[in-house]
């Protein structure tokens, strides 16, 4: 392993680290054990996809420049993570298949630039968003890009189903982003379209790299479906927390500018929750959505904030999030006992304990 | 056929019929005659084609209206009978194979969605470019989408190299639309970039269009070759005379406002070789560029209309768009004579007599 990729995987595996800090923060020292040994579970894989996912050809055109940018922010990379374990349930990654975990990733950050334009995004992983740097031309260009160059590794690891299934998912994720798109800004926003959205926007990827891990892995028909289920449960539960953070979380932590949500016309569970139980808040929440990229008043801020507490609406995301991670867990429990579905319990566990 | 499907096909045949009225107004007779039976030749695939085209999902969804708006004023569907075309020289296309005439239309329509966004343009094909009647959000998820369901169809074929190479076109499709991006309002633009990005943004798409009408109809790879560069050159003569139509057309047949293409920055044939003639049209460019979304200064634009036609720009681009037809044809003549062929040989000459 070259010196680079020591350092990059000593990034990645700082995720991991981060998160065992907070799980020692709560005493929650168990969970601490299990997320080290899932980091050394993982370790060469993870160190292998990052050098894959920031492998990506080098140019001197600003749709390169915008890709890398975002590219070398290092993510969570959750999602490659997920190919690793779902294909270590069975033979593991070869060659061919590791590119899932690449692929995944660049779906991802292709549909992060592309939404970085729409929603007008000023950061992104505690960076300047790409768009910012080199205009929403090139982060429009940048997506397509990364779509079509993860296409084309699913496709070479010839396997069709697997490259169906992520054609299908795109589809799927295109239309949530559009469902969101047209409520955006909508106060009276329904839990119903907004679980469809995180199903589409979020989970819908989960359970592809899941099931591209588990095919590259060679398990058969039903396990696939069982760890698809994981997949979907855990990206509810992702979405839900990311929602949550964007009203408890730290802004210098989760990498972005608290309210953005709202700012943004999107309603998320939490808010969504507290308008249920307090009709009075609507005004405070249109101030919010009004203002757009203005600074949103402090006394609408105050109003919300005191709304998501006094309403145990906040708890009550915490909760839903905690009981989708128990769903993504129960999916696996036909599944034999493994170091690599334990691993899978611990991701879903930590999911609903991060902090960014 | 149902009704729906006559009137379409009409609609379809409609663009030959206008051609042939070109042809008959400039004496072309023996063009027009070869361009009637060439629309005798694809009548019933260019129909069939259509109604793939148009029967793409419908929905209630923003991103469904956007993509409907632009499939649904016909266009040339000149890709498409480049398809139809190619596949005549061997078998022809099955219901599968069908498709990749169907693909090559979105393809080259989600490459005009995302266009309008950047290029913040107001028409297209004669009327309100999507963007201005649903937003740009809409317009880029309708590209992004139309795209995945072309790759879907095209995989759906089980041609595994024409699948791979539609991924490599759509790559250098993004890459020269970066060059094109990063050249923009350069008014010192040089012919060698421009004719890089013809390439990659014009001509890569029909050098496809004939690749996959090869594979379906059975040819051999070294006629498959042959209608690739075809493809190439009838791509370079296309654009040729859409930059020549920028300037020598007539706004309402053409569908958009003239001077568009400079007005965004983009520096085309006829303008190059009539700065390279007269260098002192410098300054008219530069108050044409930097006009922007404005009215552009009547003396900038008869100062370039004047140095267009003294300096011989216009008729030398239409020179250079002979010669890339007739290099069309050229590549041809390995290949068996026949109606197939002959009628390729009329689409390239209508090509460059097309005044819309």
């Amino acid at each position: 392993m070259s010196l680079i990729a020591a350092v990059r995987s000593d990034a990645s595996s700082d995720v991991l680290t981060s998160l065992r800090a907070v799980c020692d923060s709560q005493g929650l020292d168990d969970l601490s054990a299990h997320l080290a040994d899932l980091a050394d579970l993982v370790k060469w894989d993870m160190s292998a996809l990052e050098e894959g996912i920031r492998g990506l050809p080098v140019g001197e055109s600003v749709v390169h420049k915008s890709a890398h940018h975002l590219l070398e922010i290092a993510g969570k990379r959750l999602r490659p993570m997920c190919v690793v374990l779902a294909s270590r349930l069975g033979t593991g990654l070869d060659d061919e298949t590791r590119e899932f975990g690449v692929a995944v990733e660049l779906v991802h950050c292709a549909t992060l630039l592309h939404d970085d334009v729409i929603d007008a995004g000023e950061r992104r992983r505690g960076a300047p968003a790409a768009r910012t740097l080199y205009g929403n031309a090139a982060s429009i260009f940048a997506g397509d890009w990364l779509l079509v160059d993860a296409l084309r590794r699913v496709r070479a690891a010839e396997m069709p189903d697997v490259l169906v299934r992520l054609l299908d998912i795109i589809d799927e994720m295109i239309f949530a982003e559009a469902i969101q798109l047209e409520n955006r800004g909508k106060v009276d926003a329904r839990m119903a379209t907004y679980m469809r959205v995180v199903e589409g926007k979020t989970a819908a990827l989960f359970r592809w790299a899941m099931f591209a891990g588990a095919r590259a892995g060679g398990l058969d028909a039903q396990s696939c479906a069982a760890l698809e289920e994981y997949g979907r449960h855990l990206g509810v539960a992702f979405q839900l927390i990311d929602d949550h953070l964007d009203y408890a979380g730290d802004g210098a932590m989760i990498g972005k500018a608290p309210f953005t949500d709202l700012r943004e016309g999107k309603m998320t569970h939490p808010v969504i929750v507290a308008l249920e139980r307090d009709p009075s808040l609507r005004t405070a929440l249109e101030e919010i959505v009004a203002s757009a990229a203005h600074e949103v008043p402090e006394s609408a801020k105050t109003r919300l904030l005191t709304a998501l507490n006094h309403t145990g609406a906040l708890d009550a995301t915490r909760e839903v999030a905690l009981r989708e991670a128990a769903a993504a867990c129960q999916a696996l429990s036909a599944l034999p006992d493994s170091r690599a579905r334990d691993a899978l319990f611990t991701v879903a566990r930590a999911t609903v304990h991060r902090e960014s």
